[in-house]
C-alpha cells in the first residue's frame, strides 16, 4: 500500500475539510483522531473511495506516512497539542515534522519548536484561516517554527492554500512562533473587522430603523467598493438568510459573542510591547460586554438613554457609516501591523510585510480588495512607519475624515455605542497630535512620585525633577511605580 | 540598646519617607540598603536624632529587630525581591514576618506567600500608595497575603496610615495576593483619573485657548464640588507652578507619559478575566502613544484634522467638560470594581468593597470625596452588580448624560483625542443597550467557523448551527477557534 504524504490529526470540522483539499489537490492523507469511531465514520463517509488512509492507532498512523514523516495536529490548543507530542514522540525519526495547524499561543509554539528540535524533530506551527469553507476550498496558511521543515512542508501547503492572481496564500512567516503569532494578529484584526460590521448593523438597525433584506443590499452594494471582502460578503447573506417560519434570521440570533482567546491574546501582547491597539482591544471588550446579557437588559432599565432624536437622510446616513467603516478599518489594520513591528523586533522575526498582506488576500475570514493596497504600500516602502503614513491611506482616510466624524458624533448624541469606530477615530486624532495633553501626566507623576518629566527645550533623555511642593525632598524616585 | 520594631529595606524615597512616618508614631526603625553609603547618609541626615537604626548588613538587620521580626522591603518590584527574600531566609526563624511593600505583579505575592509560608514564615504584600507624600504623612495601605502576620502588622500599618473621620485608610484585603492585587487596580484607576484631567486640560488649551493660570482656577473650583480630589488638587497647583523664567512650568514638560507596568497589569488582567475595563485600557495606551512623539509630530504633519471650527461659550463648555469628567470617572470606577468582584470569584477571595473604597478614601493617590459615595453604595448594598446601579450614581450619570455627549461630540468634530472619555460614553451606551449588534457577530462566527449561536426565542444554554452556504455541512466546530 502507498504511504501517505502526510498525516493529519483530529477530525473536527477544520480537519476534514483540510483533509479533504489535500487529498483533492492529489496527496495521500492518513488521518487519526484520539475518539477513533470518527475515524471509521469519516473514511466509510466522505472520505469514502478517496486516497485517504484511516489509522486507529499514533503508532498505525505513523507507520503509514513516507519519511521524512509530516505530521499535522488539528486538535484543540492548549493540553492537547503536548500530549499528543509526547505520545507520537517515541515513534518519530530524526529530520520528522510536527505541524500544528491550530490556534496556539505563539510562546507555546515556540517553547514546543524548541523542544522537539532538542529531540532530533522539526516543528511548525502553522496558523489557518478560512473557517470551514476555507479549509476545504483553500484557506490563508502561515506557517513558522524551524525553517529546515519548509522545504517538505511549502508543496502540500502551497497547492491546498488559497490562490490569488496565481499566487498561494501561503508562505514562510519565520523562525520559532512567529507563524502563530501572525495568525494570532490575523484573528485580531478579525475581531476588529466583525466588531466594526456589527457597528455599521447596529446604526442601520436601531437609528435609521432598517430591514434586513434592506441592509443586506446595502452590505451587497458595498462590496463592490472599497469595502470588497468576504466578511462584509457573508454580512450581506447572512441578513438574508430566514429562520423555518420565514423571519429574518439574524433576528432570531441572541446578541451574546463568544470568544477563545485569539483576539485577548493580541490585545495582550499588545499591553505587552506598548503598541496602541485600542480597536481590537475594544471589540475584545465589547464580546465581554455582550455576553453579559442579563446586565444589559437590567441596564436598560435603570440607565437614562439619548438626549436627541434622530433624523437623517438615509442615503447621506448610509454613505457616513460606510466611510466610518473604512477609515476605522484602515486604523485597526495600522495598529495590527504597528504590533508585528514591535513583536518583530522583540523576538528578531524579519517579517515579511507585504507577505503578510498577500497571504491574507485569499483564503482566510479577513481577505479583501483592501490588503491588495497595503501589501502594495509596504513592498513600496518595507521600512513603513504607519500605514497612515502610506499615501493611498493618508489620502483615504482624509477623504472619509468628515464623514466620520459626522458618524461618530451623531451615535454619541443619539446613545449608541461604537467603541470600535469611535477609538479608531480618537486613536487618529491622538496620533496627528503633535502636542498631546500627557505633559500634564508627566507633571503629576513628577508632582507626586518624583518620576521626573522631559522638557520640550532640553535634548531627550535628560530628565528633571520640581519639588512642587516645598517639601518632599529632593530625592528622585527609584522604588515607587505609578 | 532597644530593638527594633520593624526593619525597612530600601532607602529610596518612598522607604526614606515610610521610615519618618513610623518613627514620628513611636516605633523604632532599623534600616537597611543594599548600597550601604545611603543608609550612612540617612542616619546623619534625616535621621538623625531620631529612634532610627542604621544597619550595613542583611544579619546585622535582622539581629537588631524585636521578636517576631518584621522586615518590610521598598525595593523595585521583581527580581529584587526574590533577591532579598533568599538572602534574609537564612537569617530568620518562625513566625517572623516578611513584607513586600513595593509595587509587586499579585501573582508574583501569592507565589512568595506560599514560598515563605512553607518556610515557617509570614507574608505580607502590602500596596501603599499616596506618592512621596503620602508615604511621609500617611499613605493608604493595602495588605493581603498570610491572615495570621495581621496581627502584628496592623498596629504600625494603621498608625501610619491616612486617618480620615478617625478611620485608618488601612485593612486587610484577604488571602495571598489580594492586597497587591487592590493595590494594582488601585493604579489602574489612577491611570484612568490621570487620563481623564490630561483630556479636561487638553480641551482647555487647544479649544478654548486657556492659559495655565485660569486652568488652575477652574481646576481649583472644581475640587470644591463633586470632583474633590488629590489629583484635581494637584492639577491646579501644577498650572500655577512657574519655571525659573516665570513661565508656566507646564508648558515646558515634555508631553511623553512614562508607565512603570500597574496599569497595564489591570488592562491584562481584565483581558483574562473577560471584565470591559475600556477606560483604564485606553488610557494604558494613550500614554504608550503619547510617548512616540517623534511619530506623532510626523503625523501631525502628514493627517489631516478637524473639519469644524470651534466656537462655544467659554462657561458652558467648562461645565460640559466638568460634567463629562465626573461621569467618565464613574465609569471608570464601576469598571475597575467590575475586574475586583471578578477576580474575587477567581481567587476566592472575600473583597469588602466598602473596606476597599475607604482605603482609598485619604492617603492614596486616587483620594476624593467621590470614594465615600462608593463605600455608601456598597455599604449598603455588599453585592451591588454594578455601580452605575447605586441610586447616587445613577443619578448623577443621568444628571452628566447630556454634557458628557455634547463634550463629546464637540471633541469628536473638532478633531481632539479622548480616548478615555469616549470610551467611557460607548461603554455606558453598550452596559445599557437591552439588544446590542452582537447578534451579528454571532452568525459570522456560525457562518465561517460553524460556532453556533443561542435564539432570542430559546432558553439560554442551547445552541444552533445554521448550514448557511448549503456547502459546509452541518459539523459544528470543535477545533478552530476565532
Amino acid at each position: 500500500m502507498k504511504k501517505a504524504d502526510i498525516g493529519l490529526v483530529g477530525l473536527a470540522v477544520m480537519g476534514e475539510n483540510l483533509v479533504m483539499n489535500m487529498e483533492s489537490k492529489g496527496f495521500t492523507v492518513a488521518v487519526y483522531n484520539r475518539t477513533t469511531q470518527k475515524v471509521k465514520d469519516f473514511v466509510e463517509g466522505r472520505a469514502k473511495g478517496k486516497n485517504i488512509i484511516g489509522t486507529y492507532s499514533v503508532e498505525e498512523l505513523v507507520g503509514a506516512l513516507e519519511k521524512p514523516r509530516k505530521i499535522m495536529l488539528m486538535v484543540k490548543a492548549g493540553q492537547p497539542v503536548d500530549s499528543f507530542i509526547e505520545q507520537v514522540l517515541p515513534y518519530l525519526e530524526k529530520g520528522d515534522i510536527l505541524i500544528d495547524g491550530g490556534n496556539s499561543h505563539y510562546p507555546d509554539t515556540a517553547r514546543r519548536a524548541r523542544y522537539a528540535e532538542s529531540k532530533g524533530l522539526l516543528y511548525v506551527g502553522a496558523g489557518v484561516s478560512g473557517g470551514e469553507e476555507g479549509a476545504l476550498k483553500g484557506p490563508s496558511i502561515m506557517p513558522g517554527g524551524s525553517p529546515a521543515a519548509w522545504p517538505y512542508v511549502k508543496p502540500i501547503f502551497q497547492a491546498i492554500a488559497a490562490q490569488v492572481d496565481g499566487q498561494p496564500c501561503c508562505d514562510w512567516v519565520g523562525e520559532g512562533g512567529a507563524g502563530h503569532f501572525v495568525k494570532m494578529v490575523h484573528n485580531g484584526i478579525e475581531y476588529g473587522d466583525m466588531q466594526l460590521i456589527a457597528e455599521a448593523y447596529l446604526l442601520m438597525r436601531d437609528l435609521l430603523d432598517m430591514e434586513p433584506r434592506d441592509m443586506a443590499r446595502v452590505f451587497a452594494d458595498w462590496n463592490k467598493g472599497e469595502l470588497d471582502s468576504y466578511l462584509i460578503e457573508i454580512t450581506a447573506d447572512i441578513l438574508t438568510a430566514q429562520d423555518s417560519d420565514g423571519s429574518p434570521m439574524i433576528d432570531k440570533i441572541l446578541d451574546t459573542a463568544g470568544q477563545k482567546g485569539t483576539g485577548k491574546w493580541t490585545a495582550i501582547n499588545a499591553l505587552d510591547e506598548g503598541v496602541p491597539l485600542t480597536l481590537i482591544a475594544e471589540a475584545v471588550f465589547a464580546r465581554a460586554l455582550s455576553s453579559n446579557k442579563d446586565l444589559r437588559v437590567k441596564a436598560s432599565g435603570l440607565l437614562p438613554g439619548s438626549v436627541s432624536a434622530f433624523s437623517m437622510d438615509r442615503e447621506l446616513f448610509l454613505q457616513q457609516i460606510r466611510k466610518a467603516l473604512y477609515a476605522s478599518k484602515i486604523v485597526s489594520y495600522t495598529q495590527g501591523y504597528l504590533l508585528m513591528q514591535a513583536a518583530a523586533r522583540t523576538h528578531g522575526w524579519h517579517l515579511n510585510y507585504g507577505g503578510i498582506a498577500l497571504m491574507w488576500r485569499g483564503g482566510c475570514i479577513i481577505r479583501s480588495a483592501f490588503l491588495d493596497k497595503i501589501m502594495e504600500a509596504y513592498n513600496t516602502d518595507p521600512g513603513l512607519e504607519n500605514l497612515l503614513f502610506a499615501p493611498y491611506f493618508a489620502r483615504a482616510v482624509a477623504d472619509c475624515l468628515p464623514d466620520w466624524r459626522a458618524t461618530v458624533s451623531t451615535a454619541v448624541l443619539s446613545g449608541i455605542a461604537l467603541p470600535a469606530m469611535t477609538s479608531a477615530l480618537a486613536y487618529y486624532d491622538g496620533l496627528r497630535a503633535a502636542g498631546s495633553g500627557a505633559n500634564m501626566i508627566q507633571a503629576q507623576r513628577d508632582y507626586f512620585g518624583a518620576h521626573t518629566y522631559e522638557r520640550v527645550d532640553r535634548p531627550r533623555g535628560q530628565f528633571f525633577h520640581t519639588n512642587w511642593t516645598g517639601e518632599g525632598g529632593n530625592t528622585a524616585a527609584g522604588t515607587y511605580n505609578a
